[in-house]
């Protein structure tokens, strides 16, 4: 470290934080009015970064768009990992992932996401970007389920069952967005928990 | 019948028709352009409606996009309900009705009720007509396939598999809206169905 490099850090510290209150606020907005009413105008008044900054990270409303879903999937991606991690061990175990993971599929980040899938279908431009972040998003979060599980996501079998899981929690993330549908959901899952250790034989 | 009724049949098949290509047209915008890009405008042009006789039948875009929702869910659902009538009997029904039920997942309609869920989620006004048609729409597919399905969709057990069920279509329709997953859906039914045969003590 010499004098001449040692001021950058905070000018990089700045930037690191400015853009993570960029993406904070698209997701908040993406939530609250959906990818219509999310402009990059609101963006940058709710973050308290002047629109000079904002178009310099994020030309676009779509490049903001995608790299906000991308960064808070990746943020809340990390929590549930460590929460899976320390779900209980035993016989309870089936139904406590699948209560981590369907509390992940009806947060915040869900909501937003589905305003960018929503949205890429019918707007080309976005639609390659939120192809790619599904794909990305999808693979990790079919690895983390396999892992928490405790099988082989590429095996044939338990691929398939992992994948159904996330298929129903993503119909149960849906569905959740119109009516608040906690107790048919955990009556579901208490059923698909019994189905998954039938399925693995424990 | 008298010389005086008979005239007006014919201008109530009129009427009858302009609402229907009205409420086709609607439901075609929604697929295509999604919720913010359908407008009254655009649909009466498509229509070849004028904007008094569309304004006199639906006065507001939410009153008309929640009627073409309804409307062609209703045909739809119909549709589907014959087919499941001419569903295969045997060892491989299971996996018929779950084609038939995943077609419908994936079919126009679902795109538009999705485009409908999704705005309701941040447009007070849509949102308890859209809470009603779901619960209406929700009851009739859960009924119709615990029929296909030969189960009592109310008892306990029977009931969370169809759910789950459903909601795996759900999720299922909604990855397909992003990327054309028909591969990767073939498999996750072919394991579903035997899921649910082996549930079902078949």
């Amino acid at each position: 470290m010499t004098s001449t490099t040692a001021p950058r850090v905070p000018q990089e510290e700045r930037t690191r934080a400015m853009r993570a209150r960029l993406m904070e606020a698209t997701v908040e907005l993406l939530v609250e009015k959906g990818f219509s009413g999310t402009s990059t105008t609101l963006v940058s008044q709710r973050a308290g970064v002047s629109r000079g900054a904002q178009l310099h990270h994020f030309p676009t409303k779509n490049d903001l768009v995608v790299a906000a879903v991308e960064h808070i999937a990746d943020t809340r991606g990390a929590e549930l990992t460590a929460a899976l991690a320390d779900a209980p061990t035993g016989p309870g175990r089936t139904r406590a992932v699948l209560e981590l993971l369907a509390e992940h599929f009806t947060a915040p980040i869900f909501a937003a996401a589905l305003e960018l899938w929503v949205a890429a279908r019918t707007e080309p431009q976005l639609h390659e970007a939120v192809e790619l972040l599904e794909e990305k998003v999808g693979r990790q979060t079919h690895f983390l389920t396999a892992t928490a599980l405790g099988v082989d996501g590429n095996e044939r079998g338990p691929r398939e069952l992992v994948q159904a899981t996330l298929d129903l929690l993503r119909g149960l993330g849906l569905a959740n967005t119109v009516t608040d549908d906690a107790r048919r959901r955990a009556r579901v899952l208490d059923a698909w928990a019994a189905t998954v250790d039938a399925q693995l034989g424990r």
